[in-house]
């Protein structure tokens, strides 16, 4: 690199007191003058639908003094939002976007592209498809081999890679009924001690336990032995998309007489609550939402994880997929998910089955490109370290990262640590032919010059949603063309986010705030640091969750009016999930698991700071927003005591 | 009204010619500053992390430069975009949005509000809320009693709809377990014939023809007569969303011994096909969809619904709920809602049985504003007509749209007619109840000052969805305080349309093609216009689809490079779903419906129009882009028969 990247940083954001304000009028002034001659030169032999004078009528005239005066009633009320771009926020994972998504998103928004297929978006269908090629890079997957695209937010992204795990769990159910019906004989490779078998002689349990790989083997098998048309509609037949749960079920029991346990899934204790929301629509139903266990630093407890395989297996519950988190909601935790995969090889080794491992990577993904160079090669964990002059990343940590591209799906929000605007989720499949499990044909979308379902270029048919804004593939594509997905460009601002959050964290876990307590959550994977106060007045778990509540709020906008001098969130660790990872911190506040898991103290409140701001770090004459974070806690400590239980609404 | 709002108009785009360009650019410059300063407000006092110095420095040049030369390049390729917003445009429901639509949406994007929670988004979740209720009004809500929210698009609105609807359809089957733990005895009041009834006396088919009223009814009655924590517990432990769907069917027939048949989702055969992908998803299956046969105007049959229900009933099907749709994607017909809640009435009343009815109103929703006056009174049929000039609206067409406030859940695509950007859904619900049957509680977004739940603060609670663009909501907002959703707004807006699309209509109509014979569907409901077109030397249905799929190649953009005159799109009508709609069209192509039923043939290729341009209706000296279309589509009507079997890829 011929510059530093510090000084590209500071182009990247319109900037906390808006420094770049100049920059970014200039790219949107030319992006929508741009656009207004794109339409003056097509067909300039077209007359006018809306001429001068018309511009001088009463109704005209009125109508544009209600949009003035109502935009100025808008950006009158949007001055209540909240300053995620001054370092004086340190709440929710949110910050200001980059001025290559503001303008991407903007510029592309007057074209008004729908994403659903490339006959409504024929340029940014490309770019979402580019950008997922370039997503499935940054997690180790082979590009040519995988498959992405864009959706509105990580729930969306989840729900989806559930919906494709599950439709994979039951692929070689519905193929050896297909296969029966067609005639065809098929063999495969069972995990572990089974070793090859022909299909048909597979019993239930054994045909939900084919790695996703064979089993997509063998559908491509049973399409090569019969009519496409035959295939499809035989497969369909036996596919639970078709029959529904209660139809499958049925069958299923009929045809293997296997009662067989519902099968599960397992998610790390810290995972997002969406996944319980997913479960419940998917039909899965919540109780087969197995919790597994997090060790002291929230990350996913392979141990645990092991045990729990062992118990499923020993009642014969097939395992749709393990969540593990890369960058959990609340404190930033990346799972060990070179251990998880692990375990997955032990059990197919010596138990004998298997499972699909997805990866929540959708807060913490975008921090895969600290791990590359600009050369396209990895960097080391001791390489890294040298540049952040942190103990950050421990060699463990980078193993995790590289042990993305060994998932069978991952999901990663651009719209958290890319820095785009809303709405950017994305999905990743490691197995391309994944995708066609889930296809459907709208018969108004099949592009020009193509039969249905010819391939990329109609995203519609392999993805959930429909109509979705171009504009949001625009944004994320231009983003990464500025800020490459290396050590110049996203590993470097997220590098910078993570030094800024062990800075806090350890200017916290040095400051003086006696008589008052810091009990702070280990440093963290990522850049959230977590913890709760405490003060010898407060004998009880209530009382301690009361006092950090009343922080919370003294440091929140919950009120109109309010003006606090830093801004943070909380939220509460609560029974079953917590169970053990809390231990230490219970400790450190002198209370026992047993009382935090007695109904109704509502978990334990543990107050959040996240570090998406790349320049917390910055050395004077920038604002030290560290120190001052920290006065103003203690200030906000002092208050708090002080006023207990006097506020009517006290919580 | 001082002023027509066809002045108003106007001023409501950025026009075919850009001709709004000062306006948008005014907007566009006003918010973008109107944010830069409100960030130098925010505490002065803190220094600057970006100084003059560092725009000097080689790093940030470079970098300015990348953004600069890869938004060249972003700019260069958008011109190969679709022009959406030229008269010439006759696609898909797409144009340009409505230049206050635009400018909210970049004006908070500005902000990053994310709507998931007040707390992360405090101004635009009200806006959210707000625009929920305008719409709940609009389709005839109490807007007391119903909620609603936007979504990224119709599929999840649609999907969000089903999900609700499942959990309403099963909570008496819910409460009956939860009230026998909790020793509670309810009555119920039954549909029809049934009466008053004590509810742990009901079989299983009976509680799941309990009105969806009565049901909240009981679930509102449970959660009075017992400890909140018990009956949340108890009602949990017996719910679907809970159980899961394997386990749910297992328990259900061994405590009502009851081999019910899997319950149905009815929708009208034109429903768009995401309904598939939805029912998949949801675990009902898509064997569980069943199609009610359409007429030839493409509306749902209610007397087939009728025969439907009482086939279903003989084998004593529930119904989940039945979809109607309110402008469908391939003709913008508006099923007669009326009818079908008729139908469902007299089901009650004859049959005992019950169900819950949706209205897809993704596409047609807005057509609604037309009925409103200023004064938020309705407009009669005969009014409207008088303002038309047109024989539409019909007095059936009126009474379908005066019905949406009888359905149990709307959806409507503000980024379909209501000219706004992707993505914006949304999803209406009479009874507002009905949310918390898929409430969740993220530990850390409940808001400051209330309890988790306390109510509409916090949207991420109720909504599938998490993370979305506050931008969104601001976008709608705005438009809809420019454009009211009655006569002087959208009403007026979508009436310019309908108009544009019948003079399209009856110009197509008396136009002469010879020896070509343009073969149309019905006038539309709302605004699409849908064509075969015929030549004497076609012969067969092969040969008529594959002469029409040329003519869409002929003006679509398919191939880079492509510059049609005219832009249309195209789609295929399908055995079962078309069964009998279709017809009237074969007869009038001298084809048969055994024909079009053979497998092979790939249905109908029937040419699609959209008309969303408000000025194709304008008298001169505004271009007319119908005599101009029309001559357009009998030049390529030559060529694509002189060129026959001659291109490569001829399809």
């Amino acid at each position: 690199m011929s510059t530093t990247p510090r000084d590209a940083l500071r182009s990247w954001f319109l900037g906390p007191r808006a420094e770049n304000a100049e920059l970014l009028e200039r790219l949107v002034t030319e992006a929508l003058r741009d656009h207004v001659f794109w339409r003056r030169n097509y067909h300039p032999e077209d007359g006018f639908n809306i001429r001068e004078l018309d511009k001088r009528t009463e109704g005209y005239e009125e109508a544009v003094a209600t949009l003035t005066q109502e935009l100025m009633g808008l950006l009158a009320e949007l001055k209540s939002d909240v300053p995620f771009f001054s370092g004086r926020y340190k709440g929710h994972m949110a910050y200001q976007q980059t001025i290559a998504s503001q303008v991407g998103y903007f510029a592309a928004m007057l074209y008004n592209p729908n994403n659903v297929s490339i006959e409504a978006a024929p340029v940014t269908t490309r770019l979402e498809l580019e950008v997922a090629r370039q997503l499935s890079r940054m997690v180790g997957y082979d590009p040519a081999a995988s498959w992405g695209h864009l959706t509105s937010g990580g729930t969306v992204a989840n729900f989806e890679a559930l919906w494709m795990a599950r439709n994979v769990l039951y692929l070689p159910v519905a193929v050896v009924g297909a296969a029966e019906e067609l005639g065809v004989t098929l063999e495969v490779d069972r995990p572990g001690p089974g070793g090859r078998a022909r299909l048909a002689d597979l019993g239930l349990y054994d045909l939900l336990n084919v790695t996703s790989g064979a089993g997509l083997d063998l559908w491509q098998a049973v399409w090569q032995a019969a009519p496409a048309r035959d295939v499809s509609e035989a497969l369909s037949r036996h596919t639970l998309g078709t029959a529904g749960y209660q139809d499958y079920g049925r069958r299923l029991s009929a045809q293997f007489g296997d009662p067989l346990d519902d099968s599960v899934v397992l998610v790390a204790a810290t995972a997002h609550y969406s996944w319980e929301k997913i479960v419940r629509a998917l039909g899965i139903g919540s109780n087969q939402l197995v919790f597994v266990p997090v060790d002291p630093y929230y990350r996913l407890d392979p141990d645990a994880l092991w045990e729990q395989l062992v118990a499923l297996h020993r009642r014969r519950a097939p395992v749709l997929a393990c969540v593990s988190v890369c960058g959990t909601t609340e404190e930033s935790a990346v799972d060990r998910l070179d251990l998880v995969l692990a375990v997955r090889a032990r059990a197919e080794r010596e138990l004998g089955i298997t499972f699909q491992v997805h990866s929540d990577a959708c807060y913490g993904g975008y921090a895969a490109s600290v791990t590359w160079r600009k050369d396209g090669t990895r960097r080391t964990a001791a390489e890294i370290r040298a540049t952040t002059g942190e103990t950050w990343p421990s060699d463990d940590w980078v193993q995790s990262i590289l042990a993305l591209g060994g998932a069978d799906s991952v999901t990663i929000d651009p719209h958290k640590m890319g820095y785009i605007p809303y709405p950017a989720g994305a999905i990743l499949l490691k197995d391309r032919r994944a995708r066609e499990l889930v296809a459907t044909d709208p018969p108004y979308l099949a592009p020009a010059g193509g039969t249905a379902g010819a391939g990329d270029e109609y995203l519609g048919r392999f993805i959930f949603e429909g109509s979705k804004p171009g504009a949001a593939a625009a944004a994320v594509w231009l983003s990464h063309k500025v800020l490459p997905l290396d050590e110049r460009g996203y590993g470097y601002l997220i590098e910078r986010t993570v030094i800024g959050a062990r800075r806090l964290f350890r200017a916290m876990e040095g400051a003086d705030f006696s008589p008052f307590r810091v009990v702070l959550l280990p440093e963290p994977d990522i850049n959230i640091v977590c913890y709760v106060v405490h003060h010898p007045s407060l004998t009880s778990l209530e009382e301690i969750n009361r006092f950090n509540e009343r922080i919370y709020q003294a440091m929140s906008l919950g009120r109109p009016g309010d003006a606090p001098e830093y801004i943070i969130t909380r939220t509460r660790f609560e029974a079953p999930m917590y169970d053990g990872a809390v231990d230490p911190l219970l400790e450190a506040l002198g209370m026992t698991p047993a009382v935090w898991r007695t109904a109704g103290t509502g978990g334990l409140v543990v107050l959040r700071s996240t570090v998406m701001d790349p320049f917390l770090c910055d050395p004077p004459p920038a604002p030290d927003h560290i120190a001052g974070f920290i006065s103003a806690l203690r200030r906000v400590c002092d208050t708090a005591l002080a006023t207990r239980g006097r506020r009517r609404d006290d919580p």
